[in-house]
C-alpha cells in the first residue's frame, strides 16, 4: 500500500490497460478467420514500425530466439559474418554465429562506445568474403545507440547484409528499415511496444530474401521462407502466440495514434529528461555520446555499494530500476524510460534514485534537478526528436 | 449475441476467467525476485502434472519449439532414431529429426491406428544402435491415443531414450513421466493447461540429461543444460514469456485443487459423453480403440461436404470445432473437449453437428442422443478413468 511498483527496467516495461484487458480476452483459434483477420490488420502497421513494404514476421519466442532465426535462416557454416561487439548483445551475436559455426570477424568496441563506422569499412574492405555485419540498434547492456545508418549506408554497396537486433531499440528511436538500407531488422514485444515478452518480429530486405531462400535453415523451428508463405494466409508456420498478437493489435494502435515521430519525440524528450536530471543530481551517465533514447545508464556514484543501491530504490520506494550485466555488475544503475512510461514515471525514478544515494550516505548537490529534468524535457518536445540541447548532454 | 462462441478445437482451448485475470496482470521483471517466487511456486506443481523429480523447464516457444529442442539437444547429427508416424505430429517428428541429419527408421501406422508397441520392439531389437524413440501420447491429427506406457517398458531394457510429445496429452490423461519410464516429455500451453499458446514445457530423464550434457545442441535458442542452470535461480535461459508463467501459476492450482485423478476422471468422462452422443445421432467415431482423452475425430456422414458441415456448426451456432488435416481434410471433424470444456459445452457441440447436418440435408436416427451421453458421462464419473462402458465404445 505504501508505494505503487513502478518499472522502469529496459525492459519488460508496464503494460498499457488497453494491452492489459486485450491480454485477457478469451481464447480463438490461430488457423481461423477471426484470427486471420486480425493478423492481416496489423501487417500494414508492423510495416509501418519498420519502415519496410517487405512482411514483417511474427515468431512465438523472445527475442534471442529471432536472433537465432536470423543467423541461422541467412548464412550457412563456414561463411563470414563481422560481428560488432561493445556489451552482452553484441556478444551474444557472436555467440549466436559461433554455434552457427560461422567465422566470425569481430569489430570490438569499449563498452559505452557506438561502433566508429569506418572501422567497419576497414574490415570489409580487406576481406570481401564477408558476407554480413551483426549489429545492435541499442545496446541494451550499456546504452549505446551504434550508427546503424550509416553502417546501411556502407553495407548497401556491397554483397554484404546488415542484421540489426532492434530489440530495445524499434519504436523507440528512428530505424526505417527499407532507407537505411537494413537487410534484417528484429525486434521483441517487450519493449518499445508495450506487450508482454515472448513474441518476436523480423523482416527481411529483398535481397535478404534471396539469401534466405538459398540457405538450408540451421534450425526447424526458425523456418523464415515458410513463415513468409504462412503469413499470406494470415497464419503462422506454427502455433502462434495469439494473446500477444491481439494485445499487438491494440499497442499498435497507441503507437501510431498520433504518427511514429511523435513517440520518437516523446522517447527523445525522456531521455533529455533522464540526463539532465542525472547530472543535476550530480551523477554521471555511463555513455557520453550516441545514447540509445529508451535507457539512461549512470555509473553508480563512487563509494556506494550498486547492488544496494538498487535494492534501497526497489525496496524503500517501489522504483524497479536494472543493474548493470557482467563487468559492469554494481557499477551502474540502469534507468528504463521506455514504452508505456511517461515524464511524472521518470521523476519518480530519479527522485528515487536521489533519495536512496542520500540514505547510504552519498551527497547531492543542492538545487532542483527533478525541476531542471522537466525544463529539459519541455524543452526537448519544442524541437525536432535528437536535437543535441543547447547546453550540451 | 444470438450466440456465444464455444471453442472446442484440439488446442487452442478456452482460458477460465481467473487465468485471463492472471494474463492481463502488470509486467513484472523476468530477473527479479518477485517473478523467482512464481516460478519456485510452479516447478514443484508442474513436476508433480509430469510426474516426475526431474525439473520441468519453461521454454518460450510452441510446441514446436519444445520437439526441435529435445531433437537437437539429445541427438547429433548421423545418430539413429525411430519415429512413429501415424499422422501430422508423427511426421513433424520426422521432419524435425531430418532437419537435424538424424538416420530415420520409421515405423508407420495407418491414420486413425495406435502404434503396435511389438512394431516398436522388433525394429529396436534389430538395431541396437537405434538411440531414440520418437513418439506422440496423443496424436491431435488423429485423436489417436498412443501406448506411452507400454513402450517405455521396452526402450528402458535398453540404450534408447523415450521422447513423447505430449502436447495434446498432458494433463488430460495420466502420463507419469518417471513411472512409465519416460526421458522427454514436453508439452504446451494451449491444451490441457488451459494457457493462450506461447509456453512450452519440457523434462527429460537422467539418462536424458546424460545424453544432453554429452551433445553439442544443434540450436542456440535451446540449450536444455543452460536452461536446467538458469531454472535452479527461478529463471530461464533467455527472456521468460512472463504473463504465461503468472497465468500457468493460476492455472496449476485449478488443475492440482481436487488432484490430478480427478482432471482425468473428467476428461475420460467427456470422451465417453463425446463418442456415445456422436454415435447415438448415428456418426462415426474415426478411432475405434485407443482414443484421445481430450479430442474425439467423428467422420463426416457420407454425401456432406465437411468444410461447408464445419462453416455452418460455426456461423450458424457459434460452435467452432477443427476439421480435418492433409487427407483428412473435409472427411473429419475434431471435436477438442479438453481444458477449460465442460459436460454443456460438449452437450452443445453435439447438438450444433446434429442440426448442421440435417440442415445439410443429412438424417440423424430418431431417440435423445443428448440424453444417452449424458448417462455415460455421468456413468464413467463412477467408475476409474480409462474403465470401458458396459456396452462397449
Amino acid at each position: 500500500m505504501l508505494n505503487k511498483t513502478r518499472l522502469l527496467t529496459p525492459g519488460p516495461t508496464p503494460l498499457p490497460e488497453r494491452v492489459r484487458l486485450a491480454l485477457a480476452r478469451d481464447m480463438i483459434h490461430h488457423r481461423k478467420k477471426d484470427f486471420a483477420a486480425i493478423m492481416d490488420r496489423v501487417q500494414p502497421r508492423l510495416q509501418q514500425l519498420f519502415g519496410t513494404s517487405q512482411p514483417v514476421l511474427p515468431l512465438s519466442s523472445s527475442g534471442t530466439g529471432a536472433m537465432t532465426a536470423a543467423v541461422y535462416g541467412l548464412f550457412s557454416p563456414g561463411e563470414k559474418v563481422l560481428v560488432v561487439v561493445g556489451g552482452k548483445f553484441g556478444e551474444r551475436w557472436r555467440n549466436i554465429a559461433a554455434s552457427r559455426h560461422l567465422e566470425i570477424q569481430e569489430v570490438t568496441v569499449p563498452w559505452g562506445h557506438a561502433v566508429d563506422p569506418s572501422a567497419v569499412e576497414e574490415v570489409l574492405d580487406r576481406d570481401p568474403e564477408i558476407l554480413g555485419v551483426l549489429v545492435q540498434l541499442s545496446e541494451t547492456s550499456t546504452g549505446v545507440l551504434h550508427p546503424v545508418q550509416e553502417l546501411g549506408a556502407i553495407t548497401k554497396k556491397r554483397d554484404c547484409l546488415l542484421v540489426v537486433d532492434g530489440i530495445s531499440g524499434v519504436g523507440l528511436s528512428p530505424c526505417p528499415m527499407d532507407k537505411w538500407g537494413i537487410d534484417c531488422l528484429l525486434t521483441g514485444s517487450q519493449k518499445g511496444l508495450m506487450l508482454p515478452p515472448g513474441l518476436a518480429l523480423l523482416a527481411l530486405s529483398s535481397r535478404a530474401w534471396e539469401r534466405a531462400a538459398a540457405t538450408e535453415p540451421g534450425c526447424f523451428y526458425f523456418n523464415l521462407p515458410k513463415e513468409r508463405n504462412k503469413l499470406a494466409q494470415g497464419q503462422t508456420l506454427f502455433t502462434s502466440p495469439v494473446n500477444l498478437i491481439v494485445g499487438l493489435d491494440e499497442s499498435l494502435d497507441m503507437l501510431l495514434e498520433n504518427g511514429l515521430e511523435a513517440v520518437y519525440a516523446k522517447q527523445w524528450a525522456l531521455t533529455m529528461l533522464t540526463r539532465t536530471g542525472v547530472q543535476a543530481m550530480g551523477l554521471t551517465p555511463y555513455v557520453k555520446e550516441r545514447f540509445a533514447w529508451g535507457i539512461t545508464s549512470v555509473l553508480v556514484p563512487e563509494g556506494l555499494d550498486g547492488t544496494k543501491l538498487l535494492a534501497i530504490i526497489a525496496d524503500r520506494f517501489g522504483v524497479v530500476l536494472a543493474g548493470g550485466q557482467d563487468s559492469l555488475k554494481g557499477r551502474i544503475l540502469r534507468i528504463g524510460h521506455m514504452g508505456w512510461v511517461d515524464w511524472a514515471d521518470v521523476l519518480g525514478a530519479l527522485q528515487a534514485v536521489k533519495s536512496s544515494v542520500i540514505a547510504m550516505g552519498g551527497s547531492c548537490p543542492p538545487g532542483d534537478p527533478l525541476g531542471k529534468a522537466m525544463e529539459a524535457y519541455l524543452a526537448a518536445l519544442e524541437l525536432p526528436p535528437g536535437t543535441p540541447p543547447p547546453n550540451g548532454n
